[in-house]
């Protein structure tokens, strides 16, 4: 069985957009277990978006379009559809009631283009939009499934991971398709691999790996009677999974090693403090992100000038002349600094040269010292990151993480 | 003259990876003047790619691949290519002895996998990449182009953006295409459409609108004999559009809102600070992106715990009792407080509740304060923002660039 998206919209395909959907509905099909073999992005243009669509029905089982459900004249998803499957379009007069109901409640005259969210093919059933006022479409006709969801964000996301997925996952008969991903830190793509490729050789539950920017994932597949039934086949490979891995497999899913962070802070009753050079903020967003994270982060310090560095973190300004603002002793006395004020259990700091220039002291672009604070000890660590600036600051926020999330799991020691 | 994109690699369709350089390479096109009609991912197998080359191929006058141009066995890029267009392929010996040298410098092995790179279809021209061992490929043959890219971010864009737009934007005969787009903050979409209405419809240089968050985006796009003559259409309808819109026109093509309050803040010879509560960093993080931003941005505070706020930016704990830590009250004092403390000439200071709980005292998700600070005088702005916590941060950010920016193009009032 395979599936084909079709993301619709001129601005994604001019580039004004990028086209984050697509890789969330790829993912999603993966998660399900079936095969995505093609994606395609078409304008608003009826001839190219009809042709696009039955060709991928002739290729495909399963074809899932992306926008185009609005009520102005450029949304043509909902027609195009019906032309593509040979299929006439009815009025739904529930929808077109509760239609009326919401635009007379804003004072917004009725008008026919506003009408045609209320229509749909008839071969179609409607998939709940609890965010918006166009419905998803589901399609069966002639052993092909089309399914159709809206393009704004908030209403895209939930349909996607609701209701889509559970369609998605029973499309193969009764059988359910159900993933995990493990996702993995300070450890590199070679080492996942070589301590756990016997088990990639396993059909049930398959496993295939995953490298992004400082971490490694692991998809764990199954085909199941029940999504119980996946999870009993996952579980032992799973543990496998673990037992070799160890501590360095953070979280599973939908987990951030920021989102973990805060959890860990909060399991063990302790508070977090940053000051950050290089990456000017960068932690500290990432970290506030995680809805909850004021429970344990207090704040911190970008500490990009001299002065900053004295005073919002008691640098003395001794070790900025002797040893510069990329150092050891400055990352030091920045995390311990920012830590005391505060009134912090930890403390990250960040100092370091993102480049282009190497204008930061003598140290070469990429050199990133970190530090941990804590009551009594101060760690650095050194590293010396390639690429360009975002890469660099990227990946010196990614290494803070895992050096707090360290110290965390070592516990009272 | 129309083109295709064809993005190339089994990661992308899989979604495990967001492609952004397909995004990229439309806006070239577009700016060249090219329809892009079309977009598709593939992933990396054979009888798939080839296909979708030759549909391709059928449908439109050029074709661009990224990705797929390595040297593994699963980079099928350059064979494919091949075989849609029914040519036969080549060894550069000056590539191979480039290759064997780079290797060999590398004490990496020489194997006939490496030696796939320099192998080329007969009707290519190759694309010169400084940053990598693969060429670009510029084929043309039977009245069609394939320009073909690799898919490493430090490889693709100086290529997209150096030779290949180049060689695009003399595609059609001996003209030249060429865009500019002006930037515009502080300013709606409607308002500026309705100002702007009547130059929409001039064909040269056309004008087309585009919305972000934040921001309008305006294309002019020109044809003529060479870029310069381009640049002498564009000019006086440029200088119209200046004139109704004024100062809300930030900057052009690559310009950020941030690097222009950069540039700004070092005309005027002037200093900022920040202190971010709902943020987390996120404006810090924003300003230091932009190279050379040491130079005027000092740093500021991560302002999120009560004591951050006092300890950081001088709040009053009397204010953080009466008026709660999301109010007008203690907007002002942090940005004042950061102000004093980093001796900065400006500071901006976000506090609010970015949801997704009503936790951080009594006001609603999306109630932003905005402080703007400098001697002797504070600003506050008072917002409501829609949407996720994600597009509310964004949004503070962006409001807070604004307020920065329009400060320093009053001068000295």
């Amino acid at each position: 069985m395979t599936a084909e998206i079709v993301s619709v919209g001129t601005e994604l395909l001019l580039g004004q957009i990028v086209d984050t959907h697509a890789p969330v509905m790829a993912r999603i099909l993966a998660e399900c277990g079936i095969g995505c073999t093609r994606r395609v992005t078409v304008g608003d243009n009826w001839e190219r978006l009809v042709a696009t669509l039955k060709e991928g029905l002739d290729r495909s089982d399963i074809l899932i379009t992306i926008g185009g459900l609005g009520p102005t004249v450029d949304d043509l998803t909902r027609d195009a559809i019906a032309a593509a499957l040979d299929d006439s379009l009815e009025v739904v007069p529930e929808i077109e009631d509760r239609l009326r109901l919401f635009f007379s409640s804003r004072n917004i005259p009725w008008n026919p283009s506003i009408g045609r969210q209320a229509q749909k093919p008839r071969s179609a059933t409607l998939i709940d939009n609890p965010n918006g006022t166009a419905p998803g479409l589901f399609c069966q006709k002639n052993s092909k499934s089309v399914i159709a969801l809206p393009g704004p964000k908030g209403e895209f996301n939930p349909m996607a991971h609701g209701r889509v997925k559970e369609l998605l996952s029973r499309m193969e008969g009764d059988r359910v398709i159900h993933s995990r991903t493990l996702k993995i830190i300070g450890m590199g793509e070679s080492t996942v691999e070589e301590r756990v490729r016997d088990l990639m050789d396993s059909d049930s539950p398959s496993v295939a790996p995953y490298a992004h920017t400082g971490e490694v994932h692991l998809r764990l597949t199954a085909k199941a009677s029940s999504v119980q039934g996946a999870d009993e086949i996952i579980d032992p490979i799973d543990a496998k999974i673990r037992e070799r891995l160890g501590d360095a497999v953070f979280g599973i899913d939908s987990d951030t090693v920021e989102s973990k962070v805060i959890d860990l802070l909060k399991a063990h009753g302790k508070s977090l403090a940053v000051a950050e050079s290089m990456t000017g903020g960068e932690l500290g967003a990432r970290l506030t992100m995680v809805p909850g994270s004021s429970k344990v982060f207090l704040g911190g310090g970008i500490v990009y000038s001299p002065r900053a560095k004295s005073e919002l973190a008691e640098v003395s300004t001794s070790s900025l002349d002797n040893f510069g603002p990329v150092s050891r002793e400055v990352a030091s006395e920045l995390a311990e600094g920012i830590r005391k004020k505060l009134g912090a259990d930890f403390a990250i700091a960040i100092t370091g040269n993102a480049g282009p220039d190497v204008d930061r002291g003598d140290q070469p672009v990429g050199q990133v010292y970190l530090a941990l604070a804590e009551e009594g000890r101060v760690v650095v660590e050194e590293s010396l990151y390639r690429g360009v600036r975002e890469d660099i600051r990227r990946r010196a926020t990614q290494q803070a993480l895992l050096m707090i999330r360290q110290r965390l799991l070592r516990g009272n020691r």
